[in-house]
């Protein structure tokens, strides 16, 4: 290999001259010998999030990550995963796997644990009594590929280049560069071996992407770097000024996956679960067409198919699946307290990023790595974005201990003064769904 | 004190932000308790590099840092000082500091060492017998004060969180930064306790700054800062294409200083040297004019009484002054090799970076922080730019140990083929001084 010296790269990047996939490697396998250090690192990420990276960059750097762990590798063109940005409520994993599994997708998730104001997918699902995260990598292949629906924790041998990257990235402000998340995105599901990827990227106020415009160009190139890598994918963008659904909070959302799952979801939920799913469907090649996707999507909830991949999962986990049938199996706080509306009209906003810190104020979320999280508190919402309100009406139940009146009162509070926000006049629901791009739309 | 995070602080000067006197003031305290790691520090120069500081944040930086140590403070305001920001063959302070100390002004000299391809004014005067560099601070103040001319080596005491930043500068290729070099120039001169500083600035091929724009715009900096804190300055933005004078080397460049004295030096040092003093007088107050401060220039050589002064700072300093006498007391090398033209024309440009770099390979200067400096080797040139060579004249002899002929052939070959470029067409003579850049021209 040819040997670089790590000031020119970072001064090459600091003055926005492209890197060859030759310099990121170097760099990159250095400092993971620890022979270039962290604050070189830092710097070197820094450049790269305000000059920027090209398509090429790009890939040279998910390429190196990718090839810094193990690799999970399947012949099996009907592996398809999707992987989220990130949002409040957002449980789409567990209602979208046992949909696609049931239609005959083999779907490899491996998910992250909630930090902040976002939830993780695999806390929620070990709400579930029993419920293994831990699995071997033997044991991951094995119930992929039987079942076609497996869930487990990141394990440190994938994409560990990643994983000292990003713990860099959260302390230096370098999180929300477009090229910097394609290429972690990139790294850990080219990783766990997905054939094709569809991408639920958030937008709105509890989300990285603030903006269309932004969640566009992220779609853009996280479906370039796909192309490069061979990979089928497309991108759905979806709403986040307010949770998905009505639940956030862990049992709360495993209890409304399950009703979805057993067709009996809140809309906006729906949508976007079922969608998703037909998106991973099609580009499995089960269908010809998104549309006809759907219809497969329908029919694994008309006949309950998709429910019993739902059992199956928890079951070969070693969860306890009569939760399915006895949501008092899910630890639940025994208090509600209802958040009435101050004045009426129509809700208007959500302080959305505000809801999960809200959630972590009661316990259900984590403020350091070491919180234990408390998975039967939560909020249950009974409005949302253009729902009428008259004064004094509920909008939403706290589900919290007997013991935690204070802190309730002052959740209470938040939400009466900074999340919510009611107008007079009417307000139209927003769109679920903003946008879906395919391939020819990402060229 | 208001208690800020690290990643919003990163964040705004990311997004291009101006910082606050209070979010930088909190930083770096931080950093400096080690509260804020180097990683976190070298992300915020990056981001300072790229999106820039304007003149609040520059002064803010250069007082947080001045802060960070000890501060001498004179009434006086003959208390005048001359920063360079370097280049190959510059030994003006050994001529302007004892011509400004015979006009009156009082020279506060706290001068660096030389790693890489610039040499260091403190080694250079140490090629003296006996003198020493290290004072206490009491000795600097008391030797300023009754001599008016003192030159000792940078304390840990000044400016400390300058050094700490400056060292990871260095390793993230972030030094070239005009508000960075300004903050860093700045707190150790507003340090050492200069009420006046005269600027030079070096501009060309053998200089940070490597064009005029540039150049004007760390003079305008550095004058704005300079003002902020209620310093009087000005700039001079001179020629760095070749080397300074004739020499390159440690005793070279004391005997050549001590010939400018004597009223023998070349015209380009003997401009430089000249000027620079008699903004230091003018600054000084002791001058109504730089033309009339000129004049004191002149009669300080022709009387004798600039000679004297260096003679005096060398005695008080615990040196052997008769070098001023007898050159032989200072360590030179016994062989001599002439480096001759390849062609004859005209000599059209030296790279001048690559003299200082050649300079090290025969001794002359340090690769590394340990490294001893060999005082006896060097260049002296014969021709300079616009000068008329014939093919197999000599351009420069090296001096060097007989020992080293096999580094002395790399050496005339490196002059020959990278460094000396003669064109056939008539070259002219660069001028010296550029522009001369004062307060009024600064706003």
């Amino acid at each position: 290999m040819k040997n670089f010296n790590a000031y020119s790269i970072i001064d090459n990047k600091k003055n926005g001259q492209k890197l060859s996939k030759a310099e990121i490697e170097w760099f990159i396998e250095k400092f993971l010998k620890n022979e270039i250090h962290d604050y070189q690192m830092s710097a070197l990420l820094m450049a790269m999030f305000i000059q920027g990276m090209d398509k090429d960059e790009t890939a040279y750097l998910t390429d190196v990550m990718l090839n810094s762990g193990e690799i999970f590798k399947f012949k099996d063109p009907t592996v398809v995963d999707k992987h989220s940005t990130g949002g409040i409520g957002d449980k789409a994993s567990f209602i979208l796997a046992p949909i696609a599994a049931a239609c005959g997708v083999k779907v490899p998730m491996i998910a992250g644990r909630g930090l902040g104001f976002t939830g993780g997918t695999v806390d929620k699902i070990e709400a579930i009594k029993g419920f293994n995260t831990s699995l071997s990598n033997a044991e991951f292949k094995k119930r992929l590929l039987k079942n076609g629906i497996v869930l487990m924790g990141q394990t440190p041998t994938i994409a560990p280049a990643d994983k000292r990257i990003y713990a860099l990235r959260d302390v230096t402000a370098t999180i929300d560069s477009i090229p910097l998340i394609t290429a972690s995105i990139m790294s850990k599901k080219l990783a766990e071996g997905a054939n094709g990827i569809v991408m639920d990227i958030k937008v709105g106020s509890g989300a990285f992407m603030k903006d269309k415009k932004n969640a566009l160009a992220l779609a853009k190139s996280i479906m370039a770097t796909a192309k490069r890598f061979n990979k089928k994918s497309c991108a759905l963008l979806t709403n986040m000024d307010q949770p998905l659904g009505c639940a956030v909070g862990h049992s709360l959302e495993i209890i409304e996956s399950i009703e979805t799952l057993k067709g009996k979801g809140p809309a906006d939920l729906n949508e976007v679960s079922f969608e998703l799913a037909a998106h991973m469907i099609y580009l499995a090649g089960l269908a010809k067409t998104p549309k006809e996707a759907m219809k497969k999507v329908q029919t694994s909830l008309q006949d309950g198919s998709a429910l019993k991949k739902f059992r199956e999962m928890i079951k070969n986990q070693g969860g306890d699946d009569s939760v399915v049938d006895n949501y008092a199996k899910l630890p639940l706080a025994k208090s509600k307290t209802e958040v009435l509306a101050t004045q009426s009209g129509y809700i208007k906003m959500f302080e959305n990023d505000l809801i999960g810190l809200a959630c972590t104020e009661i316990g259900g979320g984590r403020k350091t790595k070491e919180d234990i999280i408390d998975f039967s508190v939560g909020f249950y919402f009974h409005k949302k974005i253009g729902d009428k309100v008259k004064k004094g009406e509920s909008i939403l139940t706290i589900y919290h201990h007997p013991e935690q009146k204070n802190k309730v009162q002052q959740v209470t509070k938040q939400f009466q003064k900074n999340i919510i926000k009611i107008d007079a006049k009417k307000v139209s629901k927003p769109k679920t769904i903003i946008d879906i791009v395919d391939m020819k739309k990402a060229k």
